[in-house]
Formats: structure tokens, sequence, C-alpha cells
């Protein structure tokens, strides 16, 4: 059984604001997440999302203190902090657990393809020994067609019975839900807590054990998807995931991070939000105006989002 | 015609010694580095094989400076400087610069995958112009088996437009021939430097004009890839390629970077050497006796090597 002190439930991997000189906006930054907070949505910044590794260590310390010294609840807090530099991984982990964080997702170091299981087992180690705090709790993150190097079913039972207080669980980003169950059924019994890597598979995840959801998507549309988390067992479950499916499937045709960004800068107003750093682009003026009409005709909203004046839509000089 | 002025020749991507608590060590390095130099071969620290993405970017710092402090002539040096996030890429191209250094080595940001050469175009150009220095010289890291995140003719078209003068040329660890060749033909009479990313490709580079090569196993087989690279014209030099070839291919029956540091280990007698970070694994004992003995079959040594002293061959315990 899952450890009901843990955190669970819907997490967003929260979009990262910069500045026109590509500077993270902290203040940006502090309103977006109050605002998924105020939608039930936790906060797993940092993440793919993120744009986490396109941030230096420094800057993610900084927005993650800002953040808390704006009173947001480390409860409610995820971060990433898995790199490719042990020193990194373990200065990111320690800063969390400092600040009382609910966990940490732990991307595998991800330059080296084909590394062994063994391999892997001693990163995650050193960094939870070095690190050295019974209340550290790390959610492996599982994301091939990124990262590349896989988190496999050995490696977690390795971890999990060598740290079985601090090895808590996994976000499973593979979009193989053949994958998601099989972890499910190996580990969640024994109260690993395994979130979908997005809410298409966020009912099915439920239905099986697994404890939520950390999606790209909860950026956008927090509300809906952390009321089909609450409401999982009722009737109206099913109707609710294909809505959300609807929803994904629109920002799925576009690149995702840029979108999200092109629809919170739409719905706030506010156009540096459509800002990416490279090797991102953001949006071309006819993709995010494709974007917002699709979105529009299935009446999708962004209900009090700080700022959310709708922003007029663009046309492109000629 | 390439700019004589430039660095050329053969390089190794220095490997990095740790302590037995992982830290760098630089004292090890700096030995290791001044041996390479004696034997005609210039310093790309901080490579693939170097493990520098498992460095943090303050330990590189470091590094770099003990080196210059400890007389390495930075005329000598192309560190890599690539790294996921702007400022870090930012502050060490900044700092490898100030030092003199001959140029840097600059790996696409690897995070991502499938981005576009538009992003990629941004990321480079971004580090030129924060950079801010004439005599910056760039060299693009074309290693898709790794960071698959390619360097292609088209985004090297267009640094060069931008960039003449940062725009040096590139490491293209592909390992097929015809992309080699592809950028030889494009690029290299107009003087942008193409270095093969292994001495397998040393020869047939030279003789499409190309400007040396940079490879793992000059770490360990400096003197003789030194001599090709000086005396390809000659009349032994497809001799001494296919010699070269033969040691290669020994070290390419094993992890390549953990057999590196085995061989230094045995042939200075200084086991410390074979240590590894993770996610990578120090060859299992039998591993390193089987490098060992096929190498020494092959009459491989490492002439002048600091304390080069073999270590016994060790038998594992039973």
């Amino acid at each position: 059984m899952s450890d009901p002190r843990r955190i669970g439930g819907v997490l967003a991997p929260v979009v990262t604001p910069f500045t026109a000189d590509l500077s993270p906006d902290a203040e940006r930054f502090v309103r977006q997440c109050r605002w998924l907070l105020s939608q039930n949505v936790g906060l797993a910044v940092f993440g793919t999302n993120s744009e986490a590794n396109s941030l230096s260590v420094e800057e993610r310390l900084e927005l993650l203190d800002r953040l808390v010294g704006a009173g947001v609840d480390p409860a409610r807090l995820m971060p990433g902090t898995g790199c490719c530099a042990l020193p990194d991984s373990v200065r990111l982990t320690r800063h969390a657990v400092k600040l009382g964080c609910a966990g940490v997702l732990m991307l595998p170091p991800f330059y080296y393809k084909g590394v062994s299981d063994e391999g892997l087992f001693r990163s995650f180690a050193e960094v939870i020994e070095r690190v050295g705090e019974a209340r550290l709790r790390v959610y492996l993150y599982h994301i091939p067609p990124v990262a590349q190097v896989p988190i496999t079913l050995g490696l977690v039972e390795r971890l999990l019975r060598a740290y079985p207080t601090q090895t808590a669980g996994m976000k499973d980003s593979s979009g193989d839900w053949e994958n998601t169950r099989a972890f499910l059924d190996a580990f969640a019994p024994s109260g690993f807590d395994v979130f979908a890597g997005s809410e298409p598979f966020l009912l099915r995840t439920m239905r099986h054990g697994g404890r939520g959801c950390i999606s790209a998507t909860a950026n956008v549309h927090p509300g809906p998807i952390a009321r089909l988390h609450e409401t999982w067992q009722g009737a109206d479950a099913d109707a609710q995931q294909a809505r959300l499916d609807e929803i994904r499937a629109v920002f799925a045709r576009f690149p995702m991070i840029p979108a999200l960004k092109a629809a919170i800068a739409h719905w706030t107003g506010d156009p540096a939000w459509a800002t990416v750093r490279p090797p991102l682009v953001a949006l071309a003026p006819e993709q995010a105006r494709a974007l917002v009409e699709e979105l529009g005709r299935r009446e999708f909203t962004m209900p009090g989002l700080a700022g959310a004046r709708p922003a007029p839509l663009q046309t492109r000089s000629a």
C-alpha cells in the first residue's frame, strides 16, 4: 500500500518563464506556481517541460529558493534534481531536502548511452548516500524518448532493496502502457508510487494502483486533470478521461514546450511567456494562432490564470 | 586553406583521474597531460572520454586552472565547453578564452532530441555572442552515437556565414567516413578544420584536406598516432595506419573509457587510475587482464609514462 503521507495526485512539470535576455523570471514563475496550486496541482518544477536541463544548477537553486521564500508549501514540491554530473545531482537534491520538499524527481545521468544497470544503481546510490537523509524521497524518472537511458524493473528492485525508505516511486514517460503496468504490477503493492507521465494514462494508472500523473499539459489544463484524479472512481471517469485526451491531442500536434508557453502567453495576455531557451524555438505566429484556434473550438480556457486577459490573435505582417 | 596558426595534429580527450572518493585528481591529471604533450599530442580535455559531463562546471574550471597554473601551454588546449545549459557553456567557454586556450570543442545541447538546426544555430550563436571574443575558436563536436543531436552541413554553413572568425572547425565522431568526407568536401577548402573522431580515419582525413584527429586512444597510444600525422605523406603511412588500427581494435573490444583507464593503471603501476565515475563502471579484473594480455601480445607499450612501472597482473581471488 502507498504511504498516504507521500505526495500524490497530479503534478505539473512547471514551464519556466524567461525574460527577454533569456534569464529565468522568478516573479512570473512564482505566480504560475500559485495558480497551479490553486487548481489542486502539485509542482514538479525542473522537469523536461521546465527546460530544466537548459538551466544551470545555480539558476535552479535560486528559483527553488524564490518559490519557498514566497510561501509556496514545499510539501507540494517535487523538483527535478537528476543531472549528468554526480556533484550537481547531490547539490540539488540536498537543497531540496533541506527546504523540506516532498520528494525529488531524478533523471538518470543521460550523456552516456548503453550504460549498465550496475552503473545506474551506483549513480542513484551515490546521491542517496551523499545526501544521507532519511526524509529524502526519490522518484525515478523514466523518459527513454528524451534521456535515452532507461529505468528498468531490475534497477528499481535493487534500489528498493538497498534504500527502501528513499526509493519512493517513479514517473513513467515511456508512453507505453505495458511498461507502466509492469512497474505497477511489480512494485505498487509494496508501496512504490507510480506516476503516469501524461494524463492519457491517468485513469488506467489509478485503476491499477498508481499514484497519479506528472504531465506537461497539467501546466495548462490543471483543474480538469486534477478533478479526474479526485473522482476517478466516479461514474463519469471515462467521459472525463475522453475530454482530457481531446485537449491533450491538440497540444500533441505541436512541439510541446513551445505550445504550452504559447497557450500561457495567450491566456495571460503576456507575450513574454512564449520565450524558450535554445535549443528550443518558440512557435511561429501562425502555429500559435492555429493552437489557440483549435483550443478555442474545444472551449478550452485557463480559468483564474494570473493576468488572464487573452492577447489579441496576432496576424503575421506580410 | 587551413590557418596554420590554429591548433592541428593529434589531440587526446584526456581521461580524468579520480581519487577514491570520486573527486577529480588534479595532480595525476597534470602529470598525464605533460606526458601526452611530450608525445606531441595536444589536449582536448573535457571530452566524452574525459567523463566531462560527469563533472560539474566548477570541477572543470578548477582542473583547467590547475593545468595552466602548472605551466601547460594553453595553445595546446582545446577544452570541451558545450553543455545542455547555455549559462554553463558560456561560463566554460569564456574561461577557456581568458586563459588563452587554442580553441574549445563544443557539444550541442544534448538533452532534447529532434531539435531543429534553427535551435542549434541559436544555441551556438548565443554562446559566441555572449563570450564576445574575436579570438574565440569554436570546434563543433559531432558525436551522434552519444549526444544523439547532430551537427549538420546546413548548421555549419550558417555558423560559418554568421561567425567566420569563431567557427574554426569540427570533430566528427560519427564513425562514418562518408559523413567526414562530406564536411571535408564542403568546408575544408575554405579553411574549416575537420578532425577525425578516431585515428582509424586519420590518414584518409589528412589525404582529404583534414587537420588531424581527436581520439580516445590518443590517451594511450599517443606517440605512434602523432607520428602518422607528422609523416602522413611518407611511403610507410599505410603501414603505420594498419598498426594503429590493430591497437585501436583491441581497445574497441572493451568499454572504451574504462579500458583506457585500465591500461593507464597497468602501465603506470597506479591502480587508482582505473576509477571511473558512475554511471560508468571500471573493467572487471578479468577484463583488465585480458586487455593487458592482448596489448602485450602486440608489443604495446606506453613509453615514458610517468611512473611507468607495470603493476603485476592481478589474479582474482577465488
